[in-house]
């Protein structure tokens, strides 16, 4: 039995708290938060939780094996860092830090110590996700773009911009989706509100494959949408996160090439471009809470010794992402190398 | 009475033809085209039209007063320079020529002479892009951001862009509804058949305010998605053209700024930014056919000397825009200044 | 301060008690179940909260004034009977009564003693349905018709038909929304499982005057539909309640009458119905949860000696249609006349 | 080559000229309508035509083998008996007639003569609804129901009740893809305007199985709606005539059954009706413009002595509903039977 204590009772997590009482193998001991008010709300939702208001007070007690930390992202370095010095295994919310230096320094505390940090990229353990990676690997082809649109009329959030709040998610989902990673990204948004930051923001992403990816975020718009189109060589996926039930298409669409362009010079390329329409089918979908998985695989690690698919180094990818866009976005899109291989080695 | 010519009956000169045969106070007197096949389609249809592969032969006669080019971009500027040099006014289709240098040479020729020249940007005399212009003007306030998505699985074009065949739509349709122009523009993309110009690519516009454009346009993409986002600070529009009958959704949604910010430093912000929501609502729209309008302006125009909304100064803009953004998708996204004022003095 | 109880913790049970837990001026004293399992469920949420299995002992309890009833629909009338009879107001879950003579003794029983006798006709409360009854009163005119759909795979009841578990919303809705009551229904369907009820019907309403009304309800239905129209000669509605948030959609629309058509025989009509088409527009939803509002009000009726929306009369109305309708279902859809004078008097 | 005249040039004649035009195997020799306007129109556009106003002149001419009848329903009777009596083959618009006698009467005509007699129900020959019966034969199982609703703003028409102007496709569109003849109707509805025909009904179809059929038909409805559900023991169908291409969706979904309810009592089935979601697929569809295929299926009928998809027999069933239908909604939804081996047989 693993024993777990939760840090930050805000937003997020009553999740965390509400799925671990029900995570087989884990035993839910603290739950810990400065506000005394939310720690009256677990009290009478949980009584046999102990609350507290002293983060030291959880780390010096044995029986805690791990923690998940739920707290604003400016304090996710320090308390992830305290917990693995004392021996604890760290699940955290995304994005994992404020700069890649500390999500970098996070992985190497937890390597050296042989503790399982597990970054909460909770949309992969979805089933529409799980199963878009899975007609990706099998299905597409060469993958030849990936396009998300997450906007809606959205909370402004006053210490980080639209990019670190929502293209956070498209990002951890392109990291667990497409084999290849990222090696340049630019950026450009802007913020309507004086003194706050970015309410809107597209981000490109180069690779060294002919891959291009695009997000689109912003708290700022009078629909809601949450739309991912994938486009390969074989096949093409729309994900439509708002569909109840049909959120992955796949369609059997695309562009057949016959023939020998290079040889006959650019007028025979008329006729060699194919259009290829076919059926679509929307795979049934697990519609288990991501939340849940995601918790019994943290666990599982601890237990087995194993690595969480989203693990330190996913995390740290992401937030090198977050802080490259942030760059570019500041110098209206000059493109950002991204030094993938420091990062991930 | 107006007599015109139409040049070039491939696919869009047959919408031309059938337009102008029903438009009032013009008289169509030729079509030419150099395949003798099409020109056997105007006889079959249209007897009393005269048909000719000889342009000059059209430039000659002279009841012919206006000519309307719809042949390939390439050949936009030599056939409009003759027509203007004839003494004939022009309606040419858009992108009004390939190069910004061709369609400056166009204006001033047009100028020079006193002819009228306009642009084929027919999507800005839709109902539903009036009424945009309308509440753009009207009610939405200080204009945030513009955002528009117009993908499908659509014909490659084998000698220009994505940009050239989809960009051109939104940013004729730009340049009518804002009262802003940009002043740089960056653009990415790709083409995943080799040997062939990019078939996605992103847009970003510049404003010297805060106002930030955006266009997505793919050919690749395995559903049709044609739509517009305008973010103000007073009301937020969704025009979606593949709507049937509502095409323009008016939103009374946005947020509301209270108090001194200023005052009170970052903290405050917290408390200030408000969420506002109230009604939805989808303006009635005159279904008109928009090149039926478009053409009757035109004659308007020569018969009492007026100027189009789409006149050369329009053409030149987008094609300024298509050339930086073009120049931009060979840099990965570099920023191209617009030079604006050169433009539109 | 109204001491309240609940009896029934099965799938409805849950809301009422987090609701009443809530409600102002309301004080929950007891839930009462049968199952042990379902009150230690209770305990465990709400520790303060009396648990018993035995309902005379809440009935016999001083403190309780009220009691909510959210068991099988078979056992209402004898328990709402013995609450009234021990004094206590008596909210009831939908519908009322299994027959209409039931709901009838119900409600003279709550006349006789001065006692409110509310049911839970939850979807009256929204802000969608109450939006609609607004425009049904002051814009739509003369009303045509109401026409609902309210289909999906849903779960099999094995005690009632399709008719009992989902029309009765589409009938306490009408009840509502519409000022005339209906005068004789008709009923089609059919059981798709050897000895089950029957999971699609169809339903028809017929009125004094020109009003028809229909409803499709099904429970073996590949999609979801929850979605009204109603038309009238001065504006149509449609409401959806899968939109989230543009439910009620209200449009300008509809024909127009001119001339007199008496005097100039059939042949006139052509000319003299005209199209009409103007705005849509979606009014802004108050979002409140209706089951809040609705215990709101009961209390409120019992402090103030009031009468709720969703009266006894109300419920047996309901009652009656569904009787009658059942009915008819067994006799291939033969008219059943409602007899409503008795009813409503 | 077949020699075809068109009788009757108004709304639906120039798609049958059109169409013919093309008809491989096909001669467009007439085109007759009383109006000289229209024929005017046909010389224009079609110079190698004849056009007259006298229907005697085509069917005496022998080069005339077949004639399209597309004037008012009232009328094909009287035109096409004497189309067959002058030994021409027939095919006629739907609805084939304005009663089962004429109709009847019709195929006894064509029969005695041995000459083709073909109706126009068009829908039939689309992509979507062939694909729909195939599925419909390989892959639904039991089929459960069909319910249909077509329901818009539409044009009033003056003779003829909406059963007769729009339920006529679905029920062409049930004859075709359902193997089971109704064996009885009912139908309601009600007309809003004074002295006008019903513009809003719901018509009930009863088969010898447990199959149910309904069609919901409305000229008054604020939006438009084309969609049919069928629903079966193996596979559901959804069929949107309104999707750009995904017209036909398979859901692979419903309920199972297991273990032997009779011998367990009522109590069991809750345990044995289970539910079951797969995925959906939607195949590609043929867009083939289906008038195309039909006229090019009833020349091929003539030439090689067959029998056309939609005989003048299924025209027949079609009326013979539509007739029972009218009956019905006279009088409050009785329900009338069909006597379906007669018509048959």
């Amino acid at each position: 039995m693993i024993g777990v204590a939760v840090i930050g009772y805000g937003y997020w997590g009553p999740n965390l708290v509400r799925n671990l009482a029900e995570t087989q193998g884990a035993q839910l001991l603290y739950v810990c938060d400065l506000r005394k008010e939310r720690l009256a709300a677990v009290h009478s939702r949980y009584p046999a939780v102990q609350i507290t208001d002293d983060v030291e007070e959880v780390l010096r007690d044995p029986r805690v094996h791990a923690v998940a930390i739920a707290t604003p992202v400016s304090t996710h370095f320090r308390l992830a860092m305290k917990a693995l010095m004392a021996g604890k295994h760290v699940f955290v919310e995304k994005p994992m830090a404020s700069t890649s230096d500390e999500a970098r320094r996070m992985v190497e505390e937890a390597a050296r110590r042989g503790l399982v940090l597990a970054v909460d990229h909770t949309f992969i353990h979805t089933g529409a996700v799980r199963k878009m990676r899975e007609v990706v690997e099998t299905g597409v082809g060469d993958v030849y773009y990936y396009d998300s649109v997450r906007v809606n009329l959205g909370l402004f959030q006053h210490d980080v911009s639209v990019i670190w709040d929502l293209a956070v998610h498209d990002l951890s989902i392109m990291d667990y989706v497409l084999r290849e990673k990222p090696v340049a990204v630019s950026a450009t948004g802007m913020s309507h509100v004086a003194g706050e930051p970015e309410n809107i923001a597209y981000l490109n992403l180069f690779f060294d494959s002919k891959l291009i990816a695009h997000i689109h975020v912003n708290w700022l718009a009078p629909v809601k949408v949450r739309r991912t189109l994938i486009g390969g060589s074989s096949k093409m996926i729309v994900y439509d996160d708002l569909e109840p039930s049909e959120k992955i298409k796949v369609y059997d669409k695309g562009i057949t090439l016959n023939g020998n362009p290079q040889k006959n010079g650019e007028k025979i390329h008329q006729m060699l471009v194919g259009y290829r329409t076919g059926d679509m089918y929307a795979p049934q979908l697990d519609m288990t809470e991501a939340l849940g998985i995601e918790l019994r695989q943290f666990v599982d690690c601890i237990e087995q010794n194993g690595t969480p698919i989203a693990d330190g180094h996913a995390g740290l990818r992401v937030v090198r992402i977050l802080e490259a866009a942030t760059q570019s976005l500041a110098d209206r899109g000059r493109v950002i190398e991204l030094e993938q291989q420091r990062l991930i080695a």
